[in-house]
């Protein structure tokens, strides 16, 4: 089986990334299961409902979150029945709307995809380590193959779930930081790892955030206003992944990274 | 003139790797300039005269450094002579011993080489922006290029210094995060960027660190003495820039990345 | 009933300070229960078993934790038989030693005491506020009353929780700061409240540590080896409540706090 | 020379306590100089040129600031002839609009206040204690006495600052955690120290925010929008104190705190 990642998307450049570059994607690499972080598509801040249905529409089978989610109050009513919408597990139990994974038929296979966030230089919400173990122990049986996305800020906290968890997920793929890390692995278990995927959305900013705006709040240590541009060149960043269809181990991970320094190649 | 950078030295393993490969990766980019990052040569945690020595005698021209530059009281002891030794320049002005920037000759070109450290996540110096703006002035008219090794947390602080001092500076290598980018590139002014060279250490640790510890940190929250193992595969990283010796500006930056995984090749 | 409160207890200064005070402060007071604070006893960072029997030996009934709790090794030792010792309940659950509470037998009465630890600006332990509501539904039926020693790093945290649970527990007496609050009030549903006990320890030094080390550190910004002083003046700080051993609801909440600037008053 | 201090003023609570309170705090306590803390004015954020004047209408010479001062834009119309307005000195030199001590006339003699941030969990602006002795220097021998407001999150950072100072100023009073300690004292070398003043506005919410929003924020770990009551029960806080006209030494420092719990007492 054949897992495509796409990082964060980001805004108006990152929906039209993903709207021009998904399909291209998919068409080269062909993969049966297209994952999306959406975290930040709604102008660098959460996601509308119309925002859910274009990355569904783009090529997407599963859209993970992360510290984001519910920056856009229009989540609230949309997230109980988005089937194919997961935020971190990892939010306080019982009173966070929406789920923190889900089962997805492949052909005959079955794929959870879980989304945990990490914990340091973030909010402290639920152990993301802890929470692995509850949702593996309830959906191991049920699942032929697992993929982690782990949205944090430190490489250290991603190495080490990564390890923590190898030979038991298919995958650990970080996001959050914004930048695609060069550390794609298979660990000794079998498990893909990749401290950050990147991101979806402009290529000659900060992050995705207007460069001028968040120079200035580097410089002046005041209240800045940021911004993610509309327009401009674009990026897209991400992995793909071959597993396994009978171990659920991974045999292959290969970056994906598309700018006008690298263009896409057929 | 082409400049080779090598990231964190982490330990024995990374000690073994700078002197087992450093030749190697001389003798296939013939660099003009060679800098190493050495903070956490000396078991993780700061560096001692004879290690010093021994990054020198392995090929290094440079030595920077970063947080943990005084982490090993011997520092005290030589680090005023040691004439080719950076640590991070805004750490606190007129207290601080040793100094943050140098100047090189190599043949008829002066480089000037900064260290600086961010403070997003790691303690609160003096502004890296406004150093690098007093140190820019003092030396500008003496060299013919400036390396910039900036040494931080966050991938926002460090793209935003890069853009910054895009056009004034040859590069901004990032370190501290010991995990390699996928990013290089060579900004509009001329200044090649890399959000983190990665580092110089285990292969098979978490950030150099033995990863049952840190794993048990993660686990228990309790205190945990981390150790940076001495046997076990290693890897090395860095990066290779070409720069144009009438204008500074950079025209190429390449990754270095050598482990099990991507075995060095001549 | 009537319970003396005493906050973090730091190092030789501490000790002597609760040898010489604790058994005047209960002559005077005439508590039915005495809790003492001792995460900072073996010089500033943990205890020892030889230090928890001389916390209860001076008059306390039980022993309460925080942050410190592990920083001395010995405590693996003897917290799983010190039944007067409470650390704080929301560290990870089934892998951590001790407990998180204790019911103490006041004659007829029973009264619970927690510790619980804030996250803010301190490690990402697990929910303080969910934690309570476990351990509030096991004990709410066993016990007349409800004490907690809330140890946190921020004001917000702490008067969060106090409101939380007000109606619920007898007082929330906050902890960590090593400075006594002025804010001690009784909440209307009968809960008292105050963010923090203060210390006991040093009285010119920086919350117990050598003072010069601690400026050294702000200056600096550079690794310094902090050290509790043995010799010096004092000062112990805590609080009295009262409370009705009908409804356990607070009526009365005052402070303790003697230095060579405030003398002891019989 | 007497001087009454009065802690962050909060929305308008604060500014109907401060109206109310300080021309009867002035009767009763008949100080020379009066400043009032009033970053948190406008609606828990920032101040405008209304709310400024309001201030000093009501009776303070001296405005002081904090980490909110350019929360509200309107500050950017008004600040640089705000003649009596200060704002942390140690925000970056040079672009920074506003200044960050003033020299103010009471009867004969020159009293400087001066205003700082601290750096340990809140943004890292330039170091307070190097700010500290480049104003110390300019201004020690223009002045009979400096006052320091001292805005800071941690106590270890207050203290430090404190008996880094003890001698050269009349007193260093801590504002910025809203809540009132109880730790008011004069330094051997004639300083009068507190960790913090408290605030000026709500009793019964968090630190002026109202409290359920507060609450639900630490429960669901979700964004949530903070605002301050325009009504209900109010609180006073701040302090007095007397210094010797020649020295500049401080004699005595009392702690004001008004609220239902503790009424105004002429
Ligand atoms: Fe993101
Ligand atoms: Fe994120
Ligand atoms: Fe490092
Ligand atoms: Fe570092
Ligand atoms: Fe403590
Ligand atoms: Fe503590
Ligand atoms: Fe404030
Ligand atoms: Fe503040």
């Amino acid at each position: 089986m054949r897992i495509v990642f796409i990082g964060d998307v980001m805004g108006p450049i990152g929906q039209q990334m993903l709207g021009d570059y998904l399909p291209k994607i998919k068409a080269k690499f062909r993969p049966q299961l297209t994952i999306v972080n959406g975290e930040n598509i709604a102008n660098g801040k959460g996601i509308t409902r119309a925002l859910y249905k274009m990355i569904l529409s783009s090529g997407a089978d599963v859209v993970t979150m992360g510290n984001h989610t519910f920056d856009k109050d229009e989540i609230y009513d949309f997230i109980d029945e988005a089937s194919k919408l997961i935020r971190p597990a990892n939010y306080p139990k019982n009173v966070t709307p929406g789920k923190g994974y889900v089962l997805i038929k492949v052909n005959q296979a079955t794929v959870g995809v879980i989304n945990l966030q990490g914990r340091v230089f973030l909010d402290s919400i639920d152990d993301p380590f802890a929470k692995f173990e509850e949702i593996y122990t309830e959906i191991k049986d049920k699942c032929d193959a697992i993929f982690v996305d782990f949205h944090a800020e430190t490489t250290s906290e991603k190495i080490a779930f990564s390890w923590y968890v190898d030979g038991r997920v298919s995958a650990v793929i970080g996001t959050h930081t914004h930048v695609q890390t060069n550390d794609a692995r298979i660990l000794p278990g079998g498990t893909a790892y990749l401290t950050d995927a990147g991101m979806t959305g402009p290529y000659n900013e900060i992050l995705g955030m207007t460069k001028e705006k968040v120079i200035e709040r580097f410089l002046l240590h005041r209240p800045v206003r940021f911004e993610t541009p509309a327009e401009g060149p674009g990026q897209i960043n991400g992995c793909v992944i071959d597993l396994n269809d009978q171990t659920g181990k991974t045999s292959h991970i290969e970056l994906i990274s598309i700018s006008p320094d690298h263009p896409f190649i057929d």
